[in-house]
């Protein structure tokens, strides 16, 4: 028999936020690629996104704990108000963050594999979410030596000393290398390009800079600023598509700034192993491609009033705003500001305030 | 004899830029550091700011076409208006920018060393400057993917077209392998320190965000930007050192940000060999540390009116905000407002206005 110390020493260290993160997986096919992500993934609950025809089987690889929803869960749970969930879209993901009832969430695409470090090591890419998450940002002036809060890194010279604190990091944008994430136009251009540089760096999006998020490799903290994670009306029945991330990001970034909460990108890299469709994407995202010339300025100069202390009060404050200056670009607008609304509804019937814990600067 | 074509093939390339850029250096010593640099610095043209004792004999090693200027001859060419060139604190290296006709300089500290790369090739980081300055930046969004014009990348999915353009890059900010750039408090309590880590990255610094500009490897176009590098009063007679970079930065990115023009940060690396002396670092620094948390947010909400068209009329305006709004930190900086002002009048005396190709925005 072992004595009990060796016994202790062998035991695999318990993973980080094991009981308090949900990994969300919007999904058509069966999850084989789990398997890759087995030694990463499996210590942690999964909400899995079943989109499209409800009655398929979606296989998950044994030994997963899960809870699956397709369709007619989503239209069960929600009622009339299911109508703010896309169908035949990834957006169909963000139901996921409505349903967890953790602190975190991680959301991950089914074509993202396991990427290799230079050095050739599997990468841990929720390790280094969490390890993002967990350590401040820093919005209000720009460090050089990018995350000052690395191994082996710092604040440099001339960085004010009030401001080294950093504030609350929200959102962990990780990246992809292999298959890049282009446009349509892009990827028409460049069939062949691939990411191969592997940039060794994360850090903080500057207040007042936006940027468009993927929601392929993506975390955040539900807590602080999940009702902002909305990702719109895209796909069946919608005129856009390949635009709920970004949808997502842009009203996160405002609301973020708003509430001093932070954003970084950068590390962890996934591996995106096939590059979708660039005709269908073209015709999913061609709209989008003029619209997102009148929606960024808009966004950037967007201001929330003070008494907009919750997620949830900015973002019904964004969603008038969509209504009266975005409406004039197309219709489509007001039907997304509505959604909007509805979106916050259902999410505080699910969440209900009385059981959250409060926001950032929540009152 | 060779054939013309074996000749033509065998002589090395022209540097880009050769009769287009300065290197400018300031030292108190021998300049045994360029041997390292030959390979690279050879083709262009040095100016030697020498600070401290004019009679002592600065040797350059063979080979290399320099100018040198000693305090006499500072004094000399600029008559009372020397009054704004530090002396005894490598701020002096801001004359060199003023005498040079080059449309680029390049700055470097005589303590910076050649750089390798994680293959371990040594890194020329003048070319890297070079691409840097000759490709657009972008302030006005975020890209994911680092700096979208460099070999392997775009712009990703989500970047508005209609900002894919870029604007000229005025500044060319470069990082240290080895001893980072810390203050002399950092520097304090993490002694043993050194960066190891490569970031295979260059990006443009947002508008509206500040950073903490380094002088110790750092290339700008003067046309676009050379007025706003001024290194301030430091050193001998004045208060303060280690903030003449840091001074230089604010100014140069609130005025890049008036004009339209670019700033980026990242590659090219350079060995940085030693740790200047803490003790003697908190003595220069410790009033900055205090007057840098009124600065900022001086610098944060700076607004230099439409009518500012040219880097010398923007500068002038807010050498009028600097003796306003800071003088009441301390009476240095009514001395500093009047030096930015006999700064630019001894820039437009070296370079006469009608000799000089307009700045960004000139009229």
């Amino acid at each position: 028999m072992e004595p009990a110390t060796a016994t202790a020493a062998a035991a695999p260290p318990v993973p980080a936020l094991k009981d308090e993160l949900d990994i969300v997986i919007p999904t058509i096919r069966n999850l084989d690629f789990l398997e890759m992500w087995r030694p990463f993934f499996q210590p942690y609950h999964l909400i899995i996104v079943q989109d499209g025809d409800p009655s398929k089987i979606i296989k998950v690889p044994e030994g997963f704990d899960y809870e699956l929803y397709n369709r007619n869960d989503i239209n069960k749970i929600l009622g009339p108000k299911a109508s703010c969930i896309s169908f035949k879209d990834s957006a169909c993901r963000c139901f996921g963050y409505m349903v967890s009832k953790k602190k975190y969430v991680f959301t991950i695409d089914d074509d993202c594999f396991v990427a290799k470090d230079p050095a050739g090591k599997p990468i841990n890419a929720l390790e280094q979410h969490i390890k993002n998450l967990l350590s401040p940002s820093t919005p209000f002036f720009f460090n050089t030596l990018y995350d000052p809060f690395r191994d082996g890194a710092d604040f440099v010279r001339g960085y004010p000393f009030s401001l080294r604190e950093g504030v609350p990091t929200a959102v962990s944008h990780g990246l992809w290398l292999n298959i890049p994430d282009y446009d349509a136009p892009t990827q028409l251009v460049k069939p062949l390009e691939r990411n191969t540089r592997f940039v060794d760096a994360v850090l903080t999006i500057p207040r007042g800079t936006l940027f468009p998020m993927c929601g392929m490799n993506l975390a955040f903290d539900r807590e602080l600023i999940g009702p902002a994670m909305y990702f719109g009306l895209m796909g069946d029945g919608q005129p856009i598509g390949r635009y709920d991330d970004m949808w997502a990001g842009w009203c996160t970034k405002v609301i973020c700034d708003h509430l001093g909460l932070g954003v970084k990108t950068g590390l962890p890299y996934i591996f995106h192993s096939k590059a979708s469709n660039p005709f269908v994407n073209l015709r999913k995202e061609y709209k989008g491609i003029f619209w997102q010339e009148e929606i960024i300025p808009f966004f950037q100069q967007a201001v929330l009033p003070k008494d907009c202390t919750t997620v949830q009060k900015c973002y019904i404050e964004l969603a008038k705003q969509v209504k009266e200056k975005l409406s004039k670009v197309d219709p489509y607008f007001d039907k997304l500001a509505d959604a909007m609304v509805t979106w916050i509804e259902a999410w505080d019937e699910l969440n209900p305030p009385e059981a959250a814990v409060p926001n950032g600067k929540a009152k």
